[in-house]
């Protein structure tokens, strides 16, 4: 293992023995039974614990001086405390990482035969914070908290050490996590080099992701088990993919025998990316830019019908502010593709707003084919893929919900 | 289409016009929005409609006089009214049974290879109370209302017409469905016959299923995708299947390459039925009669340790009043089963209780996990596979829930 050379002589990180936080009498419940968060109301704030610096290693004790872990701690975000281990003698050091890394690594490598996958996820993968998305041998990284942006340059190390990437994309976006983290959109920053998007593989099919376009992650690994779902159901039958992006389920219900692929996007950068992986599958998609509703609506006012129809949009639910607004959008996404499914016809729909309950995403569709006139059945009710696991005690983390439904 | 003879003249629904029934005012806005039921106190009870025949065809309209559809009617049933149509013209007769039967076929044509799946899913396939289960030229027919009961001798003309099946047997249990009916366990009718148990394919394997054994339904095609989930990980590992009826999971964990498979179930009948699975496959699966709570504290105890562990019980939870034993059961069936887990393996849990929350069942489990000293994370969650629809307005009428863990 190349990276304990390393690990044995962690450069910035462990070198002092950490500061202690304590817990607020009564608020360790939640953390003993398994949940690994501690909110900002919950700890004994001192003085001397607002001056830490954001995203610091502390040790994490309760009211009775109890030595509950390790974790980072970020004394300006509600979500303050994030546990690292619950082994109170752990030091985080390379080696650490390389542990969390590898156990990550060999789930994955257990679930998908080829190199194409989303390798950190977060809580789930012990790195709360942390996503990487794998390409091969390029890698596509956000951290979305103070504590792992600290822990980066080990993070990157240990990257080198596992993996030898022959690029790094550093994925610095304005998500709402990275905001109440108090932390900046930055232009991202690129170890190694690429040129021009990455070549991925999902389900047997050749796709294109554009790392460094500033307005999407890459590739939305997500939807691999969704897209295998709906191109099961696709042979023969005129296909619409609205909002399609890099043509996901556009290429792959092509390439398993649709008489007809449609992709819509507002975005011709998008569409230029689905055209090309339509073209390495050699498979014909037509792309057409639009935006999603109106053409939608274009389509249905010229009679159009489609055996299956996808409506995959980016989350209309960004806050829960916006859960009313979202939720009509979700019901009139829902009625305006209805209108476009034949009788007996599959409709797909998804949600990718963490805002947005699976139940709550389930009756505004209803209410969406109800308005439209249409009854059916959900043949398919589903979140992400295996390669996005949920932790145990953030069952609310699962932020995708899809929905597939055969019409009458 | 040989049915069409039939239908064109049916023996004895629809001979008379139906007798109306009033919906209590302000009562027919969920009808309306898609729900597919009227509750006993939405109904305008008279002594006239005290006296309909349970399971009766009625025409439903609402209290302004608006015609609402063609339902079936039970007085003695809490759910009274089941709707099989929304055209108040709609004739109830071989052709509209015949019309639902082919949709139904349609979509199962579409999602499986071979004729092996539940072919009729009650509600979702627009035939309230009506569970029908394909083994190739066999059909498994469950009536759970007093209507499907009495259309049973048209639905039974009809599967003769579309099917042509060599046998149909009728699974008359004491399901709390039928009790709430007010219909009588039976016994068991064949028509046609069979000689012993069926022989099924499930994701290209070859089980058995006893139809003619009063305690089970046959075939729980429901864990088919589950089972496929499992299997992908069971590669060279050690895999142990509690519950495992007629062998599922445990055999086609050997057939995906699983180092060695134990295969525990209370029954001999089952066990034999697991047996001839494996037979059949040609694969090695050590069968172990014992209780299923015993025999995991008995291998804990011998300190064995499975890369693959799958718990798949009965419904602990049978009515709402035994949600807290069963919640409990739930959690102590995880906590035993974690502790066989080896560190990075899987453990996959279900539940068929339609009475215990999918957020419930993540909790119990979790808890469990707590119990035995194991983190982890949810790789996959998952309810029954396709050809068990949901309908839209009944999302509660998703009963299975399985999660899949692995663990540090």
């Amino acid at each position: 293992m190349p990276c304990m050379t390393h690990a044995d002589n962690p450069p910035d990180i462990a070198a002092a023995p950490l500061p202690t936080l304590t817990l607020a009498k009564g608020h360790s419940k939640r953390l003993r039974a398994g949940h690994p968060w501690v909110f900002s109301n919950e700890i004994e704030m001192t003085p001397e614990t607002r001056l830490l610096p954001p995203g610091g290693l502390v040790s994490l004790i309760d009211a009775g001086g109890e030595r509950l872990g390790i974790a980072t701690f970020n004394p300006h975000s509600l979500i303050s405390v994030r546990l690292l281990s619950r082994d109170p003698a752990q030091t985080i050091d390379r080696a650490f990482l390389a542990a969390r890394l590898s156990a990550a690594l060999a789930l994955r490598q257990t679930l998908y035969p080829r190199p194409f996958y989303r390798l950190i996820h977060s809580e789930a993968d012990g790195l709360p914070g942390l996503v990487v998305d794998r390409f091969g041998d390029v890698l596509a990284v956000q951290t979305n908290t103070a504590g792992m942006e600290r822990l980066l340059p080990d993070l990157l190390a240990v990257f080198d050490a596992l993996l030898s990437p022959r690029a790094v994309v550093l994925l610095v976006n304005d998500s709402p996590a990275r905001i109440h983290e108090g932390l900046q959109p930055e232009h991202r920053v690129v170890a190694g080099s690429i040129d021009g998007p990455v070549e991925l593989e999902e389900n047997g099919c050749r796709f294109v992701a554009d790392l460094q376009d500033g307005q999407k992650t890459g590739w939305f690994y997500d939807q691999r088990d969704n897209r295998a779902a709906v191109a099961r159901v696709s042979a023969g039958r005129r296909v619409l993919d609205v909002y399609t992006y890099a043509g996901g389920f556009a290429v792959q219900a092509a390439i398993a025998g649709a008489s007809e692929v449609i992709a819509v996007d507002r975005s011709e950068t998008s569409l230029a990316l689905a055209a090309r992986a339509a073209e390495l599958n050699k498979v014909a998609v037509q792309t057409v830019r639009a935006e999603s509703f109106a053409e939608m609506e274009r389509l249905a006012a010229a009679g159009e019908k489609f055996g299956v129809v996808v409506v995959d949009p980016p989350a209309f639910v960004k806050s829960r502010k916006d859960l009313g607004a979202g939720a009509k959008g979700y019901r009139k996404m829902t009625r305006l593709a209805a209108a476009l499914v034949e009788p007996g016809g599959f409709l797909f729909c998804a949600s990718c707003s963490h805002h947005m309950p699976v139940e709550a995403f389930a009756l505004e569709t209803a209410r969406g084919l109800q308005q439209a006139g249409r009854s059916g059945r959900i043949i398919r009710s589903a979140g992400a893929s295996s390669d996005h696991p949920v932790h145990p005690w953030l069952p609310e983390s699962a932020y995708l919900k899809a929905l597939m439904y055969q019409l009458d």
